[in-house]
C-alpha cells in the first residue's frame, strides 16, 4: 500500500513548480501518494497564508489517521508563530507519524521532539527546484517508504537532533526548547556572516542544556557573506573553538546542509 | 578639573578619523581629557586586535583610579568573547567609573549591570564620522562633563536599560544576562530583516526575566534590508503584536538608533 505523505507549509509559500516536480517524481514511483494541502499556495506577506491557515493546515494532517507522513513543503521564516499552538492537545492520530523537513521547520521539530512526537531533519519538496534536487527530494522519499538507511547521515549516533544554527538559538529558552542530554547534534546554517555565527556559537554554547549534548558536529554553511575585513577564521574553527570553551566535544563535519547533499536525521532512534 | 575618559575597543577597530575629530571636540571644549588607547588601532580579522588585546587595554582602564568614564570605541562585534573576563576579579577602581558606547557594548553592558557598575547607552567616538555626527559625540561629551539631562532619552522611567535588540536575543541565557523585572527595557536593531526582528522577538519575548520588565519600547530600526515578497507589517506592529502575546506592556517608541539622534540611556537611576 502506498504510503500517504501529507505536504503542508508553516513558514514561506511553496513555488508552483516545485509542487509538481515533487508529484511528477512521487507519481513516477508508485511508492508513495503525496497529498499537497492548498494552504502551500497561499500567500500573506512573507508568509504561507496568516498564522492560523498554517495552523488549521497543520492540525488538520496531523489529526489525520490517514496520513502516515507530514511533509514540510519548505523553510523560510514563521514556523515558530504557531509550533505552540500546534503541539496543544495533540490528537492521538498525531503520534502515529512522523514530521520531516529542515531549516525553520526546526521550531516545530524541537517542540514535536519535546512532545514525544517523531520529528526528521531533511530534504523538502521545494528542494525539487534546486539544480539536482530531484536525488535530494528521493532521498526524502526513500527514509519515508523504505526507512532506506542509505539516506541518513552516514556517522550518526544516536539520539540524534539536527538544527539549523540560527533557528536552534531562536528556540533555547522557549516552550519549544527540547533536553539535549545525550545527543548527537548537527547544526548547519545558511546566509549568515561569520561574526554571526561566531556570535551565535557564544549564546548557544552558555546554554546548560546545549552542554549535555554528547557531541556537536557541524554540517555545512552556505552562502556565507562576505566580511569586511575578513573575519579572520573559518565556521569549522569558529564552531571548534566555542566548543573547547565551552566543554562541549566537537565531532567535526556532518553531512547536512541547505543543498540537494542533504541527508536524513531521524530525532531519537534511527529506525523510528 | 577635566574629566577624565579612556577610550579602548571591545569590539572593532577604531577609524583613524573618528579618533582625530573626536579628540578635536573635546580640545575645543576643554572640559574633558580623552585617552585613546593604541589598542583603539589595532586590527586582527574582525576585531581590534585578538582578544587578548582588547581584554587587557578594557582591564587597564577599569582599574585605573584616574579615569573618571570609559568609553567604547565603537560597536560591530566581539565584546561578548571577553566579558566575562573582563568582569573577573573586579578592582575597586572598576566601580567608580561610567561605561557608556552601545550596540555591540550591549554584552558589556549587561555583565557591568549585573556586577553593580554604570553602565550607560549613548553615543560613541565612531559616530564621529557620521554625517552630523559631532552633535552626536557632544551629547556623550556633555553627559560624561555635566550629567546633562538633555542628553537622556526623554521619556525614560527608572530603572531603564538600553540594548540592540540581537544584542538582547544573543545574550539571554549566558552568564552576561542581567535581572530585567521593573526595567524600562529600550531596544532598536540596524540592518536586520523584518522576519529576523519578528524572530528574535519571539525569542526575546518566551524570556520569563524579559516578562518581568515595566515595559518594552522600540527605538529605530535603521537599514532595513528588503525582504521578498514584503514581510507584510512594519517593526513597530511586529515589537507590538510580540509584547500583546507574552503580556508585556508596550510603551510606544524610544529615541535611540544607530544614528545621530541616538540618546543617553543611564542604566538604573537618572543621576548615576
Amino acid at each position: 500500500m502506498a504510503v500517504k505523505i501529507a505536504v503542508v507549509a508553516p513558514s514561506c509559500t511553496l513555488k508552483r513548480e516545485a509542487a509538481e516536480a515533487v508529484l511528477a517524481i512521487a507519481d513516477d514511483r508508485g511508492d508513495c501518494e503525496l497529498a499537497i494541502h492548498p494552504q502551500c499556495f497561499l500567500e500573506d506577506g512573507h508568509f504561507a497564508g496568516p498564522d492560523s491557515a498554517r495552523l488549521e493546515a497543520l492540525r488538520e494532517v496531523m489529526a489525520d489517521p490517514a496520513v502516515d507522513a507530514v511533509w514540510f513543503a519548505r523553510g523560510g521564516y514563521g514556523s515558530n508563530r504557531i509550533a505552540e499552538a500546534a503541539l496543544t492537545d495533540l490528537p492521538s492520530a498525531a503520534r502515529d507519524k512522523v514530521y520531516l523537513g529542515y531549516s525553520d521547520a526546526g521550531f516545530l521539530h524541537a517542540g514535536l521532539q519535546k512532545a514525544g512526537l517523531s520529528a526528521v531533519w531533511g530534504p523538502m519538496p521545494q528542494d525539487a527546484v534546486r539544480q539536482g534536487g530531484e536525488a535530494a527530494v528521493s532521498r526524502a522519499l526513500d527514509w519515508f517508504v523504505k526507512r532506506d538507511s542509505s539516506a541518513l547521515e552516514p556517522s550518526l549516533q544516536m539520539p540524534a537532533m539536527a538544527f539549523n544554527l540560527t533557528v536552534l538559538g531562536s528556540l533555547l529558552g522557549t516552550v519549544l526548547e527540547p533536553d539535549l542530554a545525550g545527543v548527537d547534534l548537527l547544526i548547519e546554517d545558511v546566509s549568515e556572516h561569520h561574526y554571526r555565527i561566531d556570535r551565535t556559537m557564544f549564546h548557544l554554547t552558555a546554554s546548560p542544556n546545549v552542554r549535555k549534548v554528547a557531541r556537536l558536529r557541524l554540517g555545512r554553511v552556505g552562502d556565507i557573506p562576505s566580511n569586511d575585513p575578513d573575519f579572520g577564521r573559518d565556521e569549522s574553527a569558529i564552531v571548534e573553538e566555542w566548543c573547547v570553551r565551552s566543554g562541549i566535544p566537537y565531532g567535526g563535519r556532518a553531512d547536512i546542509g541547505h543543498d540537494v547533499d542533504n541527508r536524513v536525521v531521524p530525532f531519537g532512534a534511527a529506525d523510528r
